[in-house]
């Protein structure tokens, strides 16, 4: 039976995390992730106040297993979403987009495991000063919402293992076993993967959004609107478009404009591929399938305590 | 002893390259890693045909060891180089920043081992097809020049792996023992590091760019004029001056005519650390000092057995 200090926190069995994507992680994913023994995270940043409260409920019937809330706190309602995890008994949040100091405090007064996500030592510092149990350390081939240092995963993750104490979760671009285990030689001890996960049957987001995921090559994915929020997404036709407006010279305002209101929803749960603002990782390029929870899980671990009993070629 | 087809195919201790960085990496710097078991290579791309030769001839006479040569292909004069290559019987030459299909045929006719630097799998796959003996695979966090892919080396490593069967060394925000396992874990049988062994005693670098490098901190390195060639260089005053010319909306003239001709030179030769170019890469967060070659290649075979021999926490 493995054993550390992200096993031990969070009482589950593989230190394994499914990231709370927008769009993908709702109650299925969450329970069957908790289920198959890694932990299940709903992505509140894509769910209305009352939608949330519908996914917790769900997912603490699915599963006995703990599971966790994602909560970005860059949109509005993040109060109300906080009454909501309050009310329900939430027992893990990760805070991410945001400031460490807003809510960490109060989440840990009510006997919550806090985690938040950071891009850089300086923030994990800050987590680890407000509270924070862990923190998940995020490197630039992460999809979504990414850190303007661009540090990657392979600085990142011993820059922050050497700046705190509390145990780090590795993110950005894993979804093997040996990529988890080489995170896990850079010092962390567990890791979080958003992208494999999208690739799964439970993820709630579209059939064709899944496929594009498995379609995905090399260099298919790209760091855009760095002048609003930095956003990893795959290069399609809106991509296209927000290119044209840099090549016009577009100011924040126009880039604003052009992106809309709900271009995520549009492409990753609504399917417009062309159209829609698709978010993933660079390691969609080795994503292949489209399968169960449970078997991503399964096949990951396999292969991380293969190499780990021979690491070298 | 430790041995793999990188140690077995260029008859070395460790699988350690030096990268051949301009205006770093010459006989003295090369000469000192492959007295100490690496793999020390000529930067060819600062050298005049007429200094290459010197220094090839230097390196010779100070190990008895394998050498190489590194060879830019993106500069004029490389004819000229591959002369002075063959006259003066390098064994061992890297391309970079070019066509494998150039002059690998040529080398290898002549005994040398070949091997080229590649941002992606596609390019890895023409380089084991024209006959390289093995690729060098890069990934975003890497100093100066830098592919157009971004894809970083915990993505970039297992997908060059899987796509060619002649043995891949990994380069790309590795200065530590630990990263050097990390990515052998992720499928490479060698590293190859440059920022670590700018900040060497016997990098022929300026003192005060050395002194750069220790200073460099997350975030201080940025990926910039794509437009024209991609570089990784620390955020200095000429930095700031192609941010302002991108504020301008500058073309791709513009760009060239403030880049203008021997910035590098000015700034990691000459030390002109507010205006000079100082490409280096998102490692250099991770390093505090400078040191000989040997110690550097010592530390880093201990801390990799040290944590090969217990890989987790």
């Amino acid at each position: 039976m493995f054993s550390n200090r992200i096993t031990q926190l969070f009482n589950i069995e593989y230190p394994i995390f499914q990231a709370g994507m927008v769009w993908a992680a709702g109650w299925r994913l969450a329970s069957a992730v908790s289920n198959a023994g890694g932990l299940g995270i709903l992505g509140a940043g894509s769910m209305s106040p009352g939608v949330l409260e519908e996914h917790i409920q769900k997912c603490s019937v699915a599963t006995i297993k703990p599971f966790g809330v994602n909560l970005p706190l860059l949109y509005s309602g993040v109060e109300e979403q906080i009454e909501i995890i309050l009310r329900n008994n939430v027992k893990i949040v990760v805070t991410s987009a945001g400031n460490p100091a807003t809510f960490t405090k109060l989440l840990k007064q009510h006997g919550i495991k806090v985690m938040h996500v950071v891009s850089s030592s300086r923030f994990a510092v800050k987590a680890e000063l407000e509270g924070c149990d862990a923190v998940i350390a995020e490197g630039f081939e992460a999809g979504g919402h990414n850190g303007r240092e661009e540090t990657t995963t392979m600085v990142l993750i011993p820059l922050v293992c050497k700046s705190v104490q509390i145990p780090v979760v590795a993110a950005g671009g894993i979804a093997t076993g040996r990529q988890m285990l080489a995170c896990m030689i850079l010092g962390a001890e567990g890791v979080q993967m958003g992208s494999r996960f999208v690739a799964s049957d439970e993820a709630s987001s579209h059939p064709g959004f899944k496929n594009a995921v498995v379609q995905a090559k090399e260099g298919d994915t790209v760091v855009t609107l760095k002048e609003l929020t930095p956003v990893r997404m795959i290069k399609n036709n809106f991509y296209n478009e927000i290119k044209k407006a840099y090549l016009e010279h577009a100011g924040i305002e126009q880039l604003q404009e052009l992106l809309g209101k709900g271009r995520a929803r549009e492409g990753m749960f609504e399917g417009n591929l062309n159209n829609g603002e698709l978010e993933i990782g660079e390691v969609s390029a080795m994503i292949n399938d489209i399968k169960p929870a449970k078997e991503i899980i399964r096949d990951i671990w396999l292969e991380f305590n293969k190499v780990l009993n021979k690491p070298l070629k």
